[in-house]
């Protein structure tokens, strides 16, 4: 029997809390310990329609089952009143390979576990007395990673800056529901940038919005925009310069991250080792060392947090009787 | 919505018959012409038991939909009481990204269209007054492919070989219900070989089983077993010294099918080309030259299949009623 969870009940189940964050931060440790198994992004680009599909996966070792997460991108939704992003998650038995459920999330917990890893990379490298943060991008992550930053950091400024004034004003009007945050409208990147302390980059941008001039003694960056080969938000410079570079996971971070950028310009060695999230979290002695340190997180998304997610919708659902059994 | 559609239901749906061979036929013209976008296959394994999910998708350009098809294989799981295989189809939008349907197939559709794959290769390849087979293997693809080889062939004489002898006879025993045919215990894989006009491999063998000076003129060999780095059926010398090697995909064989191992063993160049069995379709004249020559046909497995046997499935499914939208 196979347990179908759609997107409501989901939302029964999983909300945006500090309960998440020991659940992400236990996937990071298991991905740095190398409890895991977890292969390389399968991604398959339909270009004519500006849209792509990603399939991530990972196995924990020992626990009973894993997730195989599709997330679909497509940019042209928007015009037709669609959102960009769908998908769902399905939890197989690690003994046997069947078919435990079926999470019709049209990727509301791939959304969720991105803004906990979020706030993870804040609490372990921003200075913990930040109370001002740059949102860059003005969409679903925009406002999820302002919320998860919440749950961490007692944040009372808010610096936004998007492409699109319009989009700007919505996601005021949105966010001072939230919260009783002062939220400034940016008229630049750079404005964003230098009046805040923590930095946190949500856009699909294709070129770098953030130059390393502009950056302050003590801030904090999570770049979490990027997750394809393609997508860029810093200057490489912010890499070789910081204190601490931070990456979710090297190996994708070499192709699909920031610092894939850096690798390429020749600015970072391809074989350069850097402390991954999961070992900050273990010994955050590894990351920020004095308050004027300037950290970077670069999150491009690890299977490992959609398998901890989707199990733990999945034990939810289970103890509220929600979800549907199909044969 | 989404529609969900279960096992048995995909089964009202679709059984093997000669209707899905232009269905298939298609799926690899559409590959061979360069009409689609199929990245490499996603491979998750867990070793500790014997198990592994492959992922696998294609994308043929100007459909609505495309499928992706999570496929599990779990070697322990017939001590257990439990099939082998496992896993399901996704169909999602092309212009959108969102789940149309979750086909909840238990691999059955895989197991039809990797089936239908070997109809078409023996279709194409082999004498077309063959009359005697040799299966080797005595799992599901050993029946499926012997039933789905009678769409195409008059097969009268049966020569089957396994490692198990009661499976032999379990194998016996199912398939002359099937049909009237001679069904021919075979005490080694030379007998079997030596007495047929077509050949299938049809075993998860991760060395050789078939030799190359077995081989008798005029023979067609289809080997359908080797999917992954690790499997090999058939001797690599069999490979450069047949008349006509025709891959499902080129790309693919060369890491996961016979050709990978006549590579590595450097019988053959990485880069040699071949003609694909989708040229072979459009054109006949591209494979068997005449009746002495030898050919072989080396299936992997192609996403292109899943997303035609989906989008079948799906479009019956709906004009039978069958299934449940779920939003």
């Amino acid at each position: 029997m196979t347990l179908i969870i759609n997107h409501s009940q989901l939302k029964q189940c999983i909300e945006l809390s500090s309960d998440l964050i020991p659940i992400i931060e236990n996937a990071f440790i298991q991905l740095s310990n190398g409890n895991t198994t977890m292969p390389p992004i399968l991604r398959l680009d339909i270009k004519e329609y500006h849209g792509e599909a990603d399939v991530k996966t990972a196995y924990i070792k020992g626990l009973d089952s894993f997730a195989i997460k599709v997330a679909s991108g497509f940019f042209n939704n928007p015009s037709i009143g669609l959102p960009t992003s769908s998908g769902l998650m399905i939890l197989l038995d690690s003994k046997t390979g069947l078919l435990k459920a079926v999470l019709l999330d049209k990727g509301y917990l791939t959304d969720i576990r991105t803004a906990i890893a979020g706030s993870i990379a804040s609490k372990y490298l921003s200075n913990q007395n930040s109370t001002t943060v740059a949102i860059i991008g003005t969409g679903m992550q925009a406002r999820l990673q302002l919320s998860s930053l919440c749950l961490v950091r007692n944040i009372t400024n808010v610096n936004i800056w998007g492409r699109d004034e319009s989009k700007i004003d919505k996601y005021i009007e949105d966010m001072k529901i939230f919260r009783e945050f002062k939220l400034i409208k940016c008229s630049s990147v750079e404005s964003a940038v230098k009046e805040s302390e923590i930095i946190i980059t949500t856009t699909p941008s294709n070129s770098p919005l953030i130059q390393n001039q502009w950056i302050q003694s003590g801030q904090h960056i999570t770049a979490m925009g990027s997750d394809a080969e393609h997508k860029n938000e810093l200057y490489p410079e912010i890499i070789s310069s910081c204190n601490c570079y931070v990456p979710d996971n090297l190996d994708q971070t070499r192709i699909l991250g920031e610092l894939n950028h850096a690798i390429t310009k020749k600015i970072i060695d391809k074989d350069k080792k850097f402390t991954e999230l999961g070992e900050i979290i273990k010994n955050p002695s590894l990351g920020r060392k004095t308050e004027n340190d300037i950290t970077v997180c670069d999150l491009t998304g690890t299977g490992v947090q959609d398998t901890a997610i989707a199990r733990y919708a999945f034990d939810l659902a289970k103890s509220k009787n929600l979800g549907m059994e199909i044969n």
